[in-house]
């Protein structure tokens, strides 16, 4: 029974850069993970073992540091753009280009003015909150698509959440509760509409006031299921934000249960949680327009 | 501009179930973690957080646990088509329910014959070998999909691994080698034909038929690629095993780089290597029956 | 040939808890993990397993949360003592306490005056920078030992930062440095003043200081090793804070290896830095004042 | 307020090493996890940052690497006694040294006869059992000191497990037990009395035998607390290896949770387990000989 290969990419994963741009005494680092993934005319490979088409992972490696300094890294968008064309455009047996990027953000630590004036400012301080990322698809068709994203972004309301009116089968034992602690760690990935990729659109800006929009929605949505919280994430992203077409959202439900403390002659009124790790909810949904065009491979 | 609901599912991740089986002195436990994702009539709870379509993921929990005393946990293949038919059979707004669950490996702990025989055999050490894997799908439609798998199958060849011939462009520094260590993390799963799902196929015996070809293709194919060599594990499955159509591959190249010891008047005959964590090359593909019916959600 | 019980300890480790306390509209919440280690009368348990003398370790997840709402939780020190002194004083076999405590940072998520105004100020972002800790002793001779400290405070100066004259043996091929990064992941404990211990002491106010100086301290030193830097931090801590005797650190030197581009043509001026994972260098150290009393079990 | 520095060490951490060996066409492999961590003369690079007296830790991985092709890497502790002696005794300003490997396990892959026969045997499967563990000592006073062991030694009874007769306090709900599920993922370390660290020494069937005698006892103990089941596994080993002479474990009591089923009208016979994550019991104690030398620095 023949046997044939299917889909399949490959690249180089987890490549960490570090970049310092010195502007006089005062630095700015831009801290990433770079994973590149192509794919093409890869049937010999697989078959025979033989790499006449195959640009190894070294080299998208080296290429990563050589285009950080060549070109530096503006947005990380802008930066998997320019690999992803690079690969396709440059390699005839590359067809088709992934390239995601993840950025880690860093405080600048406060020092005094005479520091500062003698030494100059380059020290950080890694601030923890959530990761940025990217995932830019490029085709030889000429089709370049841009997905912007976070994640690790935990969030929790303590009050103004409900859930009751659900589905009651014979293996369900959850009360309705009309008043509960709300926590999630946010995963978000939002797709540009095309054309979104031209050099010079400001992804900084759009994933600040996306990231603005996800939390003050988490934050203003008096919330009767963790789904609802979701949908309304992602609706107000897309109303508030032109370039965004599509949101999807996966957010586990942080389980924060009320411990009985009766036993101990005490009532407990929603004020002491025992924050649970597994198992775990999980709620996944996308929002869009009605009129987004066609993702095609940008969610591969 | 209108915003719509695209698609969404939820569920109860990470529920942990161990099931203690007695059959005399003589226990046999099941170390299990399952996760449910239902999806079907959702748009009230997404909307207006009207929870009437909704069965709560604690009684998901909840079921899971009520299920492995019910019918028992046979195969883990077995255990999700019950729970996937479940939800969607007996729940009229779920319309599709996908059930993964992954298994956890013990030992027993060998006794003597005189313990044994006094105090019975119920004691074991985790093996901590590779984690098995399926994800189940049932639709409303009678539709049932089952893929198996396994993931953190570590392997290495430590000979019999070129890499030579690759494109070479001007990023390109890699020296082409004749023997390297060729070392890998299995992550496999390998899609069932139809019909495979009936209750009493042997799921057990074809994961260990699979996993002893994935080892020996590993391990028997000299190989001058990494993407070589995830052929020849996908192909020698398929050809061995009839009730597989598709099995897909992600292999990370763990590189093992030979450490330079001249500047110690040393010489390093393929013997002391440096063994790398990140980055990494990253090998996904799909090897499949060319006539392999369409997987529709089966890998969804 | 006689075998005896050496020290021993048990607890209950990692029981997390999460307080929300209501000022009106405004909440806030206080998100710690909390384990106890109790010794003591307790040789009966170990060689006969008579639990006479054991208080269980889930009683002592108990006391936690019903300590929670008894008392709230002010400094994760003040909460450490009430606990440790309670379990050695309420229980005749127990001579001795271990609480240690890990405290999550939460920023409040801005609403808009309206939205607060209506609905209140109950939305939090997890803060991700470092986690605050403390370990607290009693022992039933009266005396209470405090350690606080932090650990995960990831910082970078991306210059200021030599290593040079150092030892060079027939193993040594790294040349020295006038200019390099220096990033380390900050472990710091320092211990309290006997005395330190008074309910209502500003363990709050101590840590935002010696943070301020340990990040401080980091950023103005110009270093010429890591362990100077180390020392550089201790010193400041312990010159600008009374209440403090002794800091203890340790500080991974997590490497950015500059990377080589003149293969590609390009120069390196310290901008393109590849961040290492493994190995990394580890410096440990303690610094005190000369007439710190003498730290008995604090540190254990 | 003079401020002095107190105890201190240096060293490289997680040097990652694998080392091939063939035998003809068959291959071993020892995969291996070394850190270093030396003190000696070390007041000048502390408060003035003058290296003089440093030994780099760069320098300390390239003698790992050298260390492993000149003098192979027979059992762990071998190699670690060869490491800190090589610093201690080469650098006058080292005065101790001490050494911690861990050693990863590989099984070797099956193939057929004929394939060995035609292209040998170098395939191997990480095992993924426990993680074994040493640390090695060496003073300049002429002084080492073996300590070997493992971690992760996951292991669980299904039955033969009690627990009651504890102390009940007012905040105490747990009910005995006489029937429970016992896990627990040892870490056990044992100190092998002076004189064992001779070229020679039978490291690795100690190893074997010590493992088999935990597991034994762990098997074979019917517990009535976790202390007992600790205890046992300490005495066996100090009765069957005249080398150790003491033992130290920590092991942490992995809650199984019976699930209550009567809610759905199903019995629970101790068959159905939710398996916790957090919090969980710890218990940590050490067994030794009555005349057991002075341990010194071995356990720092």
């Amino acid at each position: 029974m023949p046997v044939v290969l299917g889909p399949n990419r490959y690249g180089k994963a987890e490549t960490r850069l570090v970049r310092v741009v010195r502007d006089g005494g005062v630095h700015h680092i831009k801290d990433v993970t770079v994973g590149s993934a192509l794919s093409g005319d890869m049937e010999a490979v697989h078959l025979t073992g033989d790499n006449a088409a195959v640009l190894p992972t070294d080299t998208q490696k080296n290429t990563v540091y050589a285009f950080a300094r060549k070109h530096g890294v503006a947005e990380i968008e802008d930066f998997a753009i320019l690999l992803a064309r690079h690969y396709v455009e440059s390699q005839p047996t590359v067809h088709h280009a992934r390239v995601e990027i993840e950025e880690h953000f860093w405080d600048r630590i406060p020092v005094s003015e005479d520091v500062a004036g003698e030494r100059g400012r380059h020290s950080f301080v890694r601030s923890g909150r959530e990761v940025r990322t990217c995932a830019v698809h490029h085709d030889r068709d000429g089709t370049t698509t841009v997905v912007s994203g976070l994640r690790d972004l935990v969030v929790l309301n303590s009050t103004d959440s409900e859930f009751s009116g659900f589905v009651e089968d014979e293996y369900t034992t959850l009360p309705p509760t009309k008043d509960r602690v709300l926590a999630t760690a946010v995963s978000a990935r939002w797709r540009h509409l095309p054309g979104a990729e031209a050099p010079g659109t400001a992804y900084g800006e759009s994933y600040d006031e996306v990231r603005r929009h996800l939390l003050g929605a988490f934050a203003e949505t008096y919330s009767l299921s963790l789904q609802q919280t979701l949908y309304a994430m992602g609706e107000r992203v897309l109303n508030a934000r032109e370039e965004v077409c599509e949101v999807r959202l996966a957010m586990p439900n942080k389980h924060h249960f009320l411990v009985d403390l009766t036993p101990f002659g005490l009532d407990n009124p929603n004020e002491v949680f025992h924050a649970a790790d597994r198992p775990y909810g999980l709620i996944e949904g996308s929002v869009l327009r009605d009129d987004a065009p066609d993702a095609r491979f940008a969610w591969e």
